[in-house]
């Protein structure tokens, strides 16, 4: 099922992604613009499906590191990534037969997109997050072991720096996270380096064409006026993103985001009618607090989009006065073993509240008449609130 | 002229190579015990003139990098310079036929006997400073155009990084900066990937065996009861660091030293019944004032020694009370070029006074007998004070 992407498809997957992104992964538009603009100079960009290539074929994933605040200040050139590439399999001593992203997000998606059609290199429809993470060691390929050694980080300068911390991700990120500041805040990675048997066993599969379906969904809502987060949350029913949930819809009263350590760290908090909802994040949201209460936690994602469009909005574009909604979709079940939740869940992150699937959490938290946020939750559930298996 | 270190050797030559170390390259007490630790166990030192190599032989030089202040603190256990040697190797596809000193110091002098020791590797008897600097592109090699990157940089856990900015030495510096804070302050490089040619073409020559012989000079002065200071400037005479000068004598009355963005930044200021010197260090002293007039500047070199012993006190180990000589180098001429200066002169530290050759001013601050130092200059200069052809 690979597929030629269309500038549509593009537009589709670059929103899509930055829903799936949950706050962090870069602007889509910005994204949408680097590979818009391969597709006019007449480049390809394939999609292949998780099981089009042989066991032995070596996947470089590629993405870019930072703190998003960075991305939109410094604009990427699209040079940095093939240079990472290049110096990754030159060290490796092999060559790419394919290319993946590592995360989920408006930017992130689009980078090995880039890549792939800078260098006519398929790109495999699945990644290692299954949403955006802020750090290199929150992989569902670390998860399993992988190692994300050697990797290459690099500069829009033409430099390049290769880093190997043997199978300890978390040094290997505390590494990258140095180099990315020296360089400037913001650089473009490839680590993971896996055959494509370790991506099929490892990987949360189908998220691009996911993105698109998401993306495609939106664009339909708005042309036939349909409620952005019905169309959401039935686009996602039958995957393995099975609940998608509005939590809360108002207008942000409050915006404190710093860039600090090279994330982009702050709160959100949003008011309708004295019903407050405040936002935690670290690049992506990581926790959505109702009233004082927990109403999803991560690594469920927490989404905030334009009340009106659904169009998705990263956290450095909150600003004081928007009007969001915070939807909320439930994390696929290999992210949410005890495995998957130690490398990021909500203590790797330094929250002390436990992790509670996201539909848990609905069912008790359901706002009551007095409560309701004006969209009731039923009304965006198609399928009701089913009783989910949650892992603690 | 191949040498195998005697124990005797090695310590003459730590103590002389903290002498050219100019108050940095690292305290010689740990890189002394750190290669008798070597001899000890039966391995062997074997120094190797500058022309014994073939010209094609791949040497790598080795080091470490980062604030003296965190050296002494954090003992090196001699495992990461392994494994940047063999890293650096595995990138260039390349065995090394020798290792060799980036610098001339108490600690980075040794570190590529410790790994030729280690290896069974012969260390060319040369370095690319003539004396301890702060940063990676002070190198006469980089003067000549030679590119430090590839390089690699590796901590002691195992981990390693390497780094490539192509012909740009200075971003080399500042990414492999970055790192060695991550890497907590001190790591392990292998740079400046060289063919024995142009370590012949580049290199300042001899500068182990000279420290060898500084170190047995300070040790035949102290059975002999010598003045030490006399007994340096006479083994310095015939070398192509000709003028050795006492500057002043006096207690250590201010130390204000930080470890800052990576290095020890600070300033001493020593006392002799109301005269006063200041010495400007960063790793290394940088600029001398008697009274507030310039006696010495960079390159030239200004050594803090045991007024008593002549031994080297670097600046980490400067300390309120001590009784202090500072002891003047005059650099080589190939360090005095206008290329050279560029490079590491006082510009290159922010430095706003000019270069001026050490011996000219001497001349012309040349103490009057009001400002008698306690030794006056004439009778630790054997040869007088010669004009010198001064490049600026």
């Amino acid at each position: 099922m690979a597929i030629t992407l269309t500038q549509q498809g593009l537009r589709d997957l670059a929103e899509g992604a930055a829903v799936l992104g949950t706050g962090g992964g870069g602007d889509p538009h910005i994204g949408h613009q680097l590979v818009l603009h391969q597709l006019r100079a007449g480049r390809k960009v394939h999609i292949i499906g998780i099981d089009e290539l042989p066991d032995d074929a070596l996947v470089l994933p590629s993405a870019m590191m930072g703190a998003p605040t960075v991305f939109i200040e410094k604009l990427p050139s699209g040079r940095g990534n093939i240079t990472a590439l290049r110096a990754l399999e030159k060290h490796l001593g092999r060559t790419a037969a394919a290319t993946m992203p590592t995360e989920s997000g408006g930017l992130n998606s689009m980078i090995p997109l880039l890549l792939g059609a800078q260098l006519d290199l398929p790109i495999v429809d699945a990644d290692g997050m299954g949403r955006a993470f802020p750090e290199l060691q929150m992989e569902t390929w670390n998860v399993h072991g992988v190692s994300g050694s050697p990797m290459a980080i690099a500069s829009d300068h033409g430099d390049v720096c290769l880093i190997d911390t043997g199978s300890d991700n978390i040094r290997m990120e505390r590494r990258a996270r140095a180099m990315t500041i020296e360089m400037g805040g913001a650089a473009y990675i490839c680590d993971y380096p896996m055959d494509a048997a370790t991506v099929r066993r490892t990987s949360i599969p189908g998220t691009l064409t996911l993105a698109m379906k998401i993306g495609a969904a939106l664009r339909q809502a708005r042309l036939r006026h349909y409620d952005p987060f019905q169309a959401l949350t039935a686009a996602l029913a039958d995957t393995i993103y099975s609940h998608g949930l509005l939590l809360f819809a108002g207008k942000v009263v409050d915006v404190d985001r710093r860039t600090v350590a090279g994330f982009a760290r702050g709160t959100v908090t949003l008011d309708d009618q004295g019903e407050q909802m405040t936002l935690t994040f670290q690049n992506e949201h990581l926790i959505a607090h109702r009233n004082g209460q927990v109403a999803a936690i991560v690594p469920d994602l927490i989404c905030t989009l334009n009340s009106e469009t659904g169009a998705p909005v990263t956290t450095e574009a909150l600003r004081y006065g928007q009007r969001l909604s915070i939807f909320a979709i439930s994390t696929p079940d290999l992210m949410r073993t005890p495995a998957a939740l130690d490398c990021f869940g909500p203590a790797a992150f330094g929250l002390t509240e436990p992790y509670t699937p996201l539909e848990q959490l609905a069912v008790t938290l359901a706002p009551t008449g007095e409560h309701d946020p004006g969209t009731g939750l039923e009304a965006v559930t198609p399928a009701g609130l089913r009783a989910h298996p949650g892992t603690r």
